[in-house]
């Protein structure tokens, strides 16, 4: 066991990995090169630290200080991969701070009396093969190995392809409750992706419940045809019906209090002189309640309809993908606001996490760190220092509550 | 000299040449292998017919019933390239309609008096590098050869390459005035990419003018952020600016008699859970005169200013290309209407074409074919047998009337 890495020297260390030069985001996607840096990374850390370091049967990193098998643990982490032109923070800030929040414990002589354990999730964001928590989903049995199976990316590699390139073993994967059912309690830190706190003026924030949230696809087909020699009246053109709903999406978001953004769109055939003949657009929806989003996307889709119909174009809505409300156990939540006092705020995300994925089968909970521009998805994601090491004390107190009484 | 293939010859062994099996549509994009066989097959044709057959310095094919050096020569033809997933009229009717209509004129043992020649402009589309008729536009002078050599295509492969690749020297490229001096006529054939034909009950029709036109590149910067945390009053959502221009480019031109659309547009990064940071959306618009397409341009712009405005979007304007009004020769015009009778209806289009790029350099005339759907640069595209068949007589009284008395 060597001198653990302060905090700033592991931040040091990952701040090179997967950044792209020119926008200066980060491109970690999963069991790509820049992956396994990471991976990398974690596991000298956990080496540093004299902890038992293994990789579960989905490829999620683990690293125990105590009895992997004795049961009852308390496991905090995050995961290392990022979105295209990601931030620093969003995931990092997680498992760097489980590191940090250990040598903390140490440092003030703490003993623990349970398990403790620090991971790092596989494939959270998603990026590469489209869908998100790949890894605490399969661990959960919220992903069967049949459609993992059949995630591909963008050029075609299929995920077990990708993990064996990675020098993972793909037909392993699958659901692992015999090691959730030893987990007695998990605890994720996480940069806060709103303003939130910033409004409130507190560093660190317990979170309530992660917001029901989908995604759907609107196929806007019309027909192709030369855009300087065909009547207006003539055209069957999807790219006004696109822009239609982008605007409905908007209006009823905020007439509901939710949230709804076209950030994805494709076109064919995308050229300058043609009318198109298909856009596809992909919506992401989220409110505070199921009855709340469903307006949304209902309203939304009525919108679709009308301007469809008048613009001669056919409209097919395919919901992509759906995560109910999670709530995270009132118990713990209770646990965490008496150990780090009655002042801490309690709130809400629209962002999906590890921990929401878990929370069906584990006791879990959240802490968020301020984040001041409420940026995140962005190489412009910030967090102080400060924040960031309120944070680590935060987490620490949580760990030493939970763990060492 | 061996037998001339039939119109019908003809059409089948172009059939197959570049066309995709999945859409139906035609990719035989400039210097290809799809285009090396529409050019093989042109020069099979001339050589069937005893054609003296020549490339010019800009890889446009020749074939010449006559001396290609005696000067006032009637040329006709059009082009063999396509947009992706074109039709099979757009281009190939002119030429194979060409050669058509010259086996009719030894049918009726027209002898001519003047040299003819038919032509196949390479790279009228731009489907590859962006620039349409770039074949035309090199021998009349109106692009550069610098211009000509720094046109890329999606792959960063150069023209230069790209000719050479297929053959071709690229460093032969350049004005052709010598020989475009030799043309005393230059008529070109094309269906007809609108329903003027349909609606008046006309099989062929005589060109007019051809719209002024342009593209304008519309990039909206917004921010970068997540789509599920991100407050609606935080985000500078630049998907939003862009569906507002594209419904005020189509009122615009619905007010003014134009036409106006966005056809084509990049997003990034384009996740479904990110708002976008960039959002660039090309404008094509066309009108029958200046000012009517000034209106309707300006009218789109400051509609996509007030909308960035208010959605914290910065918005760059920039015109990518435009070419000004062609009016075709009157007295080649009138000459064509004389011969064809007077009922033949006289149209204007929106469509860009060689001959307007050499109608600046050449006398120069346009008949257009019936299309009872209006539809091209689609594969729905299309064209009666009968109308072809119309199209090619007419030619034949053209190039007979022209050349021959």
């Amino acid at each position: 066991m060597g001198e653990a890495p302060s905090f700033h020297e592991m931040w040091r260390d990952l701040a090179p990995v997967g950044r792209d030069t020119r926008t200066r985001g980060y491109r970690r996607f999963a069991w790509t090169p820049a992956d396994a840096e990471c991976r990398a990374w974690f596991r000298a850390q956990a080496e540093a630290r004299g902890l038992t370091y293994e990789v579960d049967r989905n490829g999620n990193q683990w690293a125990w200080a105590g009895d992997p098998t004795a049961g009852d643990a308390v496991v905090t982490g995050s995961h290392l991969d990022s979105v295209p032109d990601g931030g620093a923070f969003d995931g990092p800030l997680g498992v760097v701070s489980a590191f940090a929040a250990l040598d903390e414990l140490r440092r003030r002589g703490a003993v623990p009396t349970r398990p403790l354990a620090l991971v790092n999730f596989g494939d959270e964001e998603g990026a590469r093969f489209g869908l998100a928590c790949v890894g605490s989903r399969l661990a959960a049995g919220q992903l069967t190995v049949e459609a993992a199976h059949r995630l591909r990316d963008g050029d075609g590699i299929s995920l077990p392809q990708a993990m064996e390139a990675a020098g993972y073993d793909p037909d392993a994967i699958g659901p692992d409750p015999e090691r959730l059912a030893r987990i007695g309690a998990f605890v994720e830190l996480h940069v806060e992706q709103g303003r939130a706190l910033d409004l409130s003026g507190d560093a660190v924030g317990i979170a309530s419940a992660i917001w029901p949230h989908g995604r759907w696809r609107f196929d806007f087909a019309g027909e192709a045809n030369h855009a300087g020699t065909t009547r207006l009246v003539d055209r069957r053109d999807p790219m006004l019906t696109y822009a239609e709903t982008v605007l409905a999406a908007r209006r009823e978001a905020q007439l509901a209090g939710a949230v709804a953004t076209f950030g994805k769109i494709s076109c064919e055939p995308n050229g300058v002189n043609a009318i198109p003949s298909l856009v596809r657009g992909w919506l992401d929806s989220r409110a505070a309640d199921q009855t709340t989003l469903d307006t949304v996307v209902t309203a939304v889709e009525r919108a679709a309809r009308e301007r469809a119909e008048r613009d001669g174009v056919d409209l097919t809505v395919v919901r992509e993908s759906f995560t109910p409300v999670v709530e995270f156990e009132h118990a713990l939540r209770d646990e965490l606001a008496k150990i780090l006092g009655g002042h801490t705020p309690v709130l809400g995300t629209g962002a999906g996490h590890d921990a929401g994925i878990l929370s069906g089968t584990v006791p879990t909970a959240m802490l968020f760190v301020r984040n001041p521009t409420g940026v995140s998805h962005s190489p412009a994601e910030f967090a102080g220092e400060d924040d960031c090491v309120a944070g680590v004390l935060a987490l620490a107190d949580v760990l030493e509550g939970l763990a060492c009484r």
